[in-house]
């Protein structure tokens, strides 16, 4: 079996673990990072430490980057953009859609292959059967490296040519994911008021997390009909919910802007008449943008 | 097999499905509701329809009340409290902790055995394996009746003598569902802007919905051992990923004051000094309540 070499440019948590999966696969590794200490640990496992980006990226065909944000990678790959021009570079770190598209720009004025990824699950699953990564940019470019990016492990899948794709699923995914962690911390904060742990509200808790995977094909189905039946639960009734827990939290002296910004939303579909359409209708709510900043 | 008789007052699609699930289960069931025609099918079920609420807690020596607030159950049992001494009140409506004890309290100087329950899961659900209902008040009255209120299906949970326990877990997870509610809707809002269908977006964000569980039972240790450490996720980059959807949204027209609200609790941690942190660290800054209404 032949073995692609690779480089990976950054040694944060993430690129540890992308490193270290490719080293397990049996492919030859260089790293880099602006502070080499963090490379030890795999240099010790095989990879081999380049003293500058230019001289990482010429030693494979593939580059994998995954740093804080798209300035970083900016900062790291403009230096280097005559070693990269003829290889494929694949950038797993996060940003926004626009800055992906950008970056796709920049790589195809330099002759630089170019893929953008989302790496969907945490650091540990990485190599390993549940990691979840996105990835868009030109098919060939993915078909070219697909066997060699099947080392991080799990499921993989190429989104289509638009380069943003993968960023937009990244935001709208972290979106959910952010917002439920924080309704997540809000329900553990006003338990404790209550007197009950967060350990005892956890099982039921678990209950409330499957509830929604459950739903979820329903309710994505109404959004993309644009139709939004109140036949199961309406706004009203959710904004009712709201209430309730609204104002028992400001009874407890807890910060209750989270949901009261999200009653604000179902309140608006409210005065527009949708009061019995479904909690689906503000999809289309949310498209007003009264408080922005 | 003896079967109790049971009587349920309020006849909304939670009532209705609790009278069916009695009538399933073999019990005499007598029902009541403001608007009488809504008795129609589980008259033709079997049901019995009583003409006043005196009349139809007399029928059974425990009666089931769900109706759109506590105000409701008020209006509708303050008239009956004769007929109900002596008898068991089982309050399945939904409303806050403290209304919860206050009805409690009255039950109690009316010489009411009285439980306080909260219905987890949807209205389909009830008399099936997938019902999840919680109850509080004394033991004694629940092992009374917890045979004939197992018709009801699912799993069923005595939380303590409590009679707010019920109601406190029921906020606190109501908290968790329309918040992740919340935040699904935008992600499909935000989807829909960067042309990715809610069908597209459904299996990854089911994934993500997998993902919050997986991760409950060290979240929930975190807190309750108010100790928060950041060594898989900080604050910081949490509050960076935050930014990344905020922008995009933003730019997008759309309406962000959910993830707003939230990044500005974790702006607050970080001011805190709190960076380096997980983010069960907000369960803490969540206590300050700069902005409840």
């Amino acid at each position: 079996m032949t073995t692609t070499p690779v480089t990976v440019l950054g040694l944060g948590p993430m690129g540890q673990a992308l490193a270290g999966a490719f080293l397990r696969a049996g492919h030859p590794v260089t790293v880099w990072n602006r502070t080499p200490a963090k490379a030890e640990p795999l240099v010790e496992q095989g990879a081999r430490l380049a003293a500058s980006v230019a001289d990482a990226v010429a030693a494979s065909p593939l580059t994998v980057i995954c740093v804080i944000d798209y300035d970083a990678v900016e900062t790291i790959v403009t230096h280097a953009a005559d070693a990269l021009a003829g290889r494929t570079l694949v950038n797993l770190t996060a940003d926004t859609p626009a800055r992906a598209r950008a970056m796709a720009e920049w790589a195809a004025a330099n002759g630089i292959d170019y893929l953008d990824g989302a790496i969907m699950t945490p650091t540990v699953t990485i190599g390993g059967p549940d990691a979840v990564l996105l990835y868009s940019g030109p098919a060939e470019v993915y078909e070219r490296h697909r066997a060699t990016l099947a080392a991080l492990g799990g499921s993989a899948t190429h989104l289509g040519a638009d380069p943003g794709r993968a960023a937009a699923h990244d935001v709208a995914l972290l979106d959910l994911f952010w917002t439920s962690m924080a309704g997540l911390m809000h329900a553990f904060a006003l338990a404790r008021e209550e007197g009950i742990s967060a350990a005892d509200l956890a099982p039921f808790a678990k209950g409330i997390g499957d509830l929604i995977p459950a739903l979820l094909d329903e309710l994505a189905a109404e959004v993309d009909r644009g139709e939004y039946p109140g036949d199961t639960s309406t706004i009203e009734s959710a904004a009712a919910g709201m209430d309730h827990i609204i104002h028992t939290a400001t009874g407890h002296g807890l910060d209750t802007t989270v949901l009261i910004a999200a009653r604000a939303i179902a309140q608006r579909a409210i005065a527009d008449g949708h009061a019995k359409d479904g909690f689906t209708r503000l999809t289309e709510t949310m498209k007003g943008a009264p408080a922005t900043r």
